[in-house]
């Protein structure tokens, strides 16, 4: 390794060594901080972001990066790096500039705005008041206006918001292909026969937490995690961190009315830390050893949930374990009726709780509007008409307040505009990466069904998690699944699953 | 307030930030962090403690403070200043003058030879190998010496390392106060009646874990902390920490066999957590916020442990409780059986195991031992043969080998010689803030024998806890006790608890 880069490297790992400090915060906040704690907690962020930012843009790391790359062309100076050194060059610089563009007061400002508006979306869900929250919204989309002047774009501003979750991505490659999906999806949805009500009630519970934990710490041993390296806690929202790739957290949720909820975040999340643990240690510090885009971190936590979580195979195994953890809940209850009743699809006002065939009519929604409210063609105000509207037209669902419409997501409120997209793009990769995975093991079902999972992570960190950085999110999907990305997958799988002669088939 | 002084204040909160979030780290170090991440974690402490030295000794740190003090003689500036304000100066002088004395390459070369010497020493004592630990030793002892010299001292090196605990504290203070408790202790020991053997076999498990911890819970809240503002976890080795007045962080432990390790270490680090959940809220930031001493900070744990903790009223009360917490464990067992059960006294080989007779004397030794080898006139090696004498001596102790002797404590593996002392004095402080306890409630036993305890809080706060570092440790004592430091009280209180008259008093 060259010494300018050894150099360089040391440099950005103690802003690493700082962002992971940083996450154990946030992870701490979510999981055991004392509820009167969360002042001192904000300040405690604060400092950290503050830090992490003043390492991350100075000076002193300016002039280690521009020693090997050309800040301004991109042009690399040294010859003698590999393609990976080279790789993370691109990539520090590009986390460099969109760095340096974002003026300090500005950044202050975006994140007291939205320290704010957390609090008042939070009091306007309670009590279903847009009015209330929308001078903050308003504030956020003229900010967020501003963000992507600073931070620059092409054709379209929301492009600039785009790029900070699913680099390289653009409104006008989505749009398109969105529709298309929501087309597909439609359709789909008015195929899909209706199925019987009232499934849902034949869990009957209750379903002991403790239980539940117990079945997620073995489902995430099958999956391929080592409790020495990572570990399993409960919070309100389930979520997935890391601080490096030996120290990975993730997080569950349990009700006792149902163990459904445990059962699938857990896989979720167990699909996220299988990325963040094979991501390459021996980069740590760089971002090589980073995941590649939300997107394609989703379409890892999808992957498991749905194509392998939710297959009649993986239950065949594991349904008689889940029977053992609750014998008196789950004893009536045979395995084709509980792959029923988590299989089941029907449009629902919110979108954590939808199935799978809807869930991306719920991201197309939200993607269409924070367009529009980016570019100025939708007014904060009209927001609420807007969402009622296409929930009717997509979804085919009523809504009945705000409440459970355009306040019901977090997102707007943190200012994460151009997130949502993340979500089905998530699907899409993960469906093209397991149509490519169904070629390489036809014979896969038959091994989940005998418990075997760990070919799948090996799979997987083959072909997406040892890379980190190296390859944009697009080359890398290219790469793995020899092909651009399609919605075809996609739209397959769940016409296979979901067509009345596959859906009992056993 | 001026406006110097809020913006020394400000400065000072960064590094306070800072500090808290190293605490965090270390918490959850000691109890959620996957073991194989240790590695990690020792690079993201190094990076804090880095930035928190730097922070602490900044230029614009030492420009706020010269604008309020002279750094060099002490001399306040301002006379607007409240006399908190002036007292905290005088802490922040004091704590950047110990700061600026040692050379970073210093501080790291320290921290690098105790990071290894903590993994020998716990090989060492594994292994029963004190030739494997003198290597270390040594190095740590002449380190420790050449740190004295560079934080300076007027009569013994020793006094250097003592006073980064008990600030004032010197070992020509101590060395007659604690040959005189030396003293005392061998004298009551000697006549202490023998107990019947076999009374800790009157315990009889399995205590199971859960229903522990959901016993401390109750005591914890008995004794005055808010789930709002704090927490209790399980560590292999129980301690308190805090992260601000508002999030206060103990842990204890549990053995199936018995229940009395988790109840008393939790009511110990109970009382270190009510000392730093009373701190000043409102000088966050400044010394005002932070404990005296090591040694006021363990009189805090030892009142509310011994002195409350291990009274009969303490017992009239709680017992029944325990007794409805393990029903079939505890049914057969009076509350006078109990009593003599957590009372016995017996000296042994460990310190941390050892009653509160002969726990000072363990302190002793070691206090004398440590002041030899930083003076040279005991060298390193001679170490086991210099304890053991002194164990029979002291205690009539036979100590088998070196993992029961000289191999048995963590502290001198990690740098913090002159820490031992604290104990003691924690000891010697609790007994004389008790005795004047008494005195301001005469009936307390009365009232804790119903369960009431705040009233006990609330005294330890208005006498302690709410003045910070604004008065030295000697200053403090004898403003609550009306008296410098005295090992009367102390004795008097072992004396009356341990005399045969007394011991089976209800």
């Amino acid at each position: 390794m060259s010494d300018s880069y050894t150099k360089l490297l040391l440099l950005s790992k103690q802003t690493a060594l700082l962002a992971s400090t940083q996450r154990l915060l946030e992870w701490d906040q979510e999981t055991y901080l004392p509820q009167g704690a969360i002042e001192i907690r904000s300040l405690q962020l604060e400092t950290l972001a503050h830090l992490i930012h003043k390492s991350s843009t100075s000076r002193r790391f300016a002039k280690a990066l521009e020693r090997l790359i050309s800040i301004e062309t991109g042009h690399i100076h040294n010859d003698q790096l590999s393609p990976q050194q080279a790789a993370a060059l691109r990539e520090w610089r590009r986390d460099y500039l969109k760095a340096i563009k974002l003026p300090a007061s500005f950044v202050k400002k975006f994140a007291e705005t939205t320290s704010k508006a957390l609090h008042i979306w939070a009091e306007a869900r309670r009590t279903n008041n847009f009015k209330l929250f929308l001078p903050l919204l308003e504030k956020i989309i003229s900010l967020s206006r501003k963000k992507a002047d600073y931070l620059g774009f092409e054709e379209h501003p929301y492009d600039a918001l785009l790029d900070l979750f699913e680099p390289g991505m653009t409104s006008s490659y989505l749009t398109p292909l969105f529709h298309q999906l929501q087309m597909g999806l439609r359709d789909l949805l008015n195929r899909i026969p209706s199925k019987p009500r009232g499934e849902e009630g034949l869990l009957k519970g209750p379903f002991p937490p403790s239980q539940q934990i117990h079945f997620a710490q073995d489902l995430l041993k099958a999956m391929g995690l080592n409790p020495l390296y990572s570990r399993l806690d409960q919070s309100t929202h389930p979520f997935c961190t890391d601080f490096h790739p030996k120290d990975v957290r993730l997080t569950t949720t349990t009700h006792t009315e149902s163990p459904l909820l445990s059962i699938f975040s857990t896989i979720h999340e167990g699909g996220h830390a299988l990325y963040h643990k094979n991501l390459p240690e021996e980069h740590y510090g760089s971002p090589l050893c980073e995941a590649v885009s939300f997107g394609v971190d989703e379409s890892q936590s999808r992957f498991w949930e749905t194509f392998i979580g939710h297959s009649l195979c993986f239950w065949t195994h594991f349904y008689p374990k889940l029977q053992r953890a609750f014998p008196e809940q789950l004893e009536r209850l045979s395995l084709e009726e509980f792959y029923r009743v988590i299989n089941r699809v029907e449009p629902s006002l919110i979108r954590i709780e939808s199935d799978e065939v809807s869930y991306s009519l719920h991201i197309i929604l939200r993607f269409e509007l924070e367009k529009s409210l980016i570019e100025g063609s939708l007014k904060a105000k009209d927001l609420p008409e807007a969402w009622n509207e296409k929930m009717q037209t997509y979804l085919g669902v009523v809504v009945p307040n705000d409440r459970l419409g355009c306040l019901q997501d977090i997102h707007w409120s943190m200012g994460a505009i151009g997130y949502f997209p993340s979500y089905a793009l998530g699907n899409l990769y993960a469906a093209q990466l397991f149509a490519t995975f169904e070629k390489a093991y036809p014979s896969w079902r038959e091994e989940v069904s005998k418990g075997e999972l760990l070919f799948i992570e090996r799979w997987l960190c083959e072909k997406i998690h040892r890379y980190g950085r190296q390859f944009t999110p697009k080359e890398l999907i290219f790469r793995s699944t020899h092909s651009p990305l399609q919605i075809e997958p996609y739209l397959t799988h769940l016409n296979e699953r979901y067509s009345l002669e596959n859906f009992f088939r056993t």
